[in-house]
């Protein structure tokens, strides 16, 4: 039996690998040749793990399970009545049974001309895009003659108020204060400013309100500025809007709505209004008990009708659910529903400042950035990765070294729309 | 007194940190914004190293020098009449001191269109090119379902014998006969040939006789075919023609030539066939006493009258003297020339395998292997560094694994001369 899995993040490869024993021929397809730990995406994005510390190829963590092939290549569109996937030159797979955890990417409200002045952080490459832009706009401010020119980029803009934004936030300010202390002569990074936007009345919104003024407070203590019931009217080259008020700045990160994959829409069943297919209690298509969907690409609900948020845990478990149901062979009238078992959430807002919800225990501080530590090297997908993650901590906790602040490629390689800024070109003149 | 440096590289940053106590201003001008070991960049290109291990930020390693500056520039010229250095956008830096460190780029002995299908490594940047073509080579193989098809992406050409070609051919070696093994179905990585092509009749033309043979008698025995006084004699995107031999792939890595950065023509002064600056005994530019040449950019002689090589060591002293120089205000008529201290030179073939020369002492095997990966860790510019990179070759040494295999940027976005053989699109699927 033939079983395809789209997408080689959480939901599916804890799906690969719970069918390790099963008697199926496993066809793992991704774009990316790696599995990529995304919780700690922001802080590649703000140099201060390298990115094999958070990602591996997907082919090494399934390299001793037999029946597991895999393959890189972009799916554009699923045939659920031949039963196959098709890829983007045309070649085309078949199933038995498929299981979509293509993951999600961000949305801009209908917006979609602010991605290119407002990223998102999704993929390895969209973080170290960010890493360079920050990093550029302090070498842009430090050339600047002009005051007002250099506080421009430095100034940092960060859409959305959720665990990513708040992390991107805080990672910011710790930049800006303490990484790049003694680094510049012209310019004060100190003086950096950073806004948080959030259009609801508490960044946060899935926390309960007390962590959430917690976790405010803490990032105002560090320099952040936070906006509430704020709402972002337009992203230009220059800057951001909210209203009548106009940032200028050419740092803007995107933290604010996210979109299932689109090649869900080739399923033709229902979507919520994130794109997500909304999936029957076993996380099967309507109609097509052989085709699953999910982790971020499913919207599905818990036993009081609240949908389940689109994080790691999730996608594990049904990962592990799904393939529970295949390796068992239980027939299509005995799936029990899927269940989600809550064991909590957190968000770190900076150094020894964290927020954690598990059960009815609220935490904050130093104890829930413990927590927020032991748990996401826990999770890591592999031994050397929580050795190499927790030494890079150990650096930044104690010398406050953020040890990636590289800019890797020559600014005129790059598609940064500000390039003609700075006047890098191909030919190097330095090493 | 104004002193500029052009370059952050080992010439540049030790002629800097020598003048530490100086009474002078110091500008440190790079395109790039950090300081890179060169002679570990080939690990970042085979996966071994990640690139933050063998990179520093220039404006950290200077952070803490007051009297240094440092900027993110490309220079495109140098004014000797009007002492300034001129920058791509119009910017003028004055100086009293100029002292260029600007390095070496790839020369393609007049085939500036093969760079395009056989990439040298001199920049991060090339080292991540590099890597990411080997990776997609294997996934593009492994999605062939014809078998000549494969083998063609499972070849790989290495032009140039010197340390760097013979240092790259080893670690493909690797790649293929290790650090792959079972990460594959359809194709069989230990199937890969590697080509090591080198016009003379031996490879590291600059050592003995006896270790040159020895340490091709090891790339042999890691399966790697050396092509001893063979002359390519065109690349195409197909592959390299060596005379009427033709090797069909897309793999291809240029080890073979450097030409000096191009902005020294503009200061119109005698170049060798190299383009370095001729340097005077004290490394200055002929009637140009307060312009000095270093490193991979200048041509100087030993008391022998033979030239000194391009690496890490001629870099190291020549900005030491220079800044001494400087610092000791010593008059032009008194300066005592440049001599080079040789403490040997050693290549590295692959695991417990290396080949040394130190003064009359001739090393090869396990104790050469030790003895260069001491040498390298103890050059490395930082503390953190020497630890994470000992710790990546402890993995790579127990494991054989190399921890980052990772295709970063999703094919579309590059410039890969074969991205259309693979599907991949801008839109994650995976993730």
């Amino acid at each position: 039996m033939k079983v395809l899995i789209v997408g080689g993040g959480f939901g599916g490869l804890n799906a690969a690998q719970g069918l390790k024993k099963a008697d199926v021929e496993l066809l793992l397809i991704d774009r990316a040749n790696h599995h990529l730990f995304q919780p700690l995406l922001y802080q590649v994005a703000t140099s201060a793990l390298s990115s094999s510390t958070i990602a591996v190829p997907i082919r090494a963590i399934l390299a001793k399970q037999p029946n597991a092939k895999v393959l890189l290549a972009d799916i554009v569109a699923i045939d659920k009545e031949a039963k196959q996937v098709i890829v983007a030159n045309g070649d085309t797979y078949p199933y038995d049974i498929l299981i979509l955890a293509p993951g999600a990417s961000h949305a801009y409200f209908g917006h979609p001309e602010w991605e290119a002045y407002a990223p998102g952080l999704k993929t390895l490459g969209d973080a170290l895009h960010i890493r360079e832009k920050v990093l550029l706009s302090y070498e842009r401010a430090e050339r600047c003659t002009d005051h007002a020119e250099a506080e421009k980029f430095m100034r940092f803009v960060i859409v959305g108020g959720g665990p990513t934004g708040v992390e991107m936030a805080g990672a910011i300010a710790e930049i800006a204060h303490k990484a790049l202390t003694l680094n510049f002569r012209n310019i004060k990074p100190e003086q950096s400013k950073i806004y948080l936007i959030e259009g609801l009345d508490q960044i946060l919104p899935a926390f309960p309100k007390e962590l959430a003024e917690k976790a405010k407070k803490n990032l105002e203590s560090m320099g952040v500025e936070v906006l509430l019931k704020t709402f972002v009217t337009d992203i230009t080259p220059q800057g951001v809007y909210i209203g009548e008020r106009f940032i200028e700045t050419p740092n803007i990160v995107w933290a604010a709505g996210n979109e299932a994959s689109p090649i869900l829409t080739s399923l033709d069943v229902p979507l919520d209004r994130s794109r997500r297919v909304i999936v029957q209690p076993d996380l099967s298509v309507p109609g097509h008990p052989e085709i699953f969907v999910i982790g971020d690409a499913a919207c599905s609900y818990d036993k009081k009708g609240k949908p389940l948020p689109g994080v790691a845990p999730v996608a594990i478990q049904q990962g592990q659910y799904v393939a529970n149901l295949i390796r068992k062979k239980i027939p299509v009238d005995r799936r029990k529903p899927f269940k989600y078992f809550d064991k909590g959430m957190m968000a770190t807002i900076g150094k020894a400042k964290a927020v954690a919800k598990m059960g009815k225990l609220q935490m904050s501080g130093f104890i829930a950035w413990l927590a927020w530590c032991f748990v996401h090297v826990l999770y890591l997908i592999s031994f050397s990765n929580r050795i190499f993650v927790l030494m890079q901590w150990l650096y930044l906790y104690l010398f406050n070294e953020r040890r990636n602040r590289l800019i890797v490629f020559p600014v005129s390689e790059r598609e940064e729309p500000l390039h003609e800024e700075l006047d890098n070109s191909k030919s190097p003149t330095g090493h």
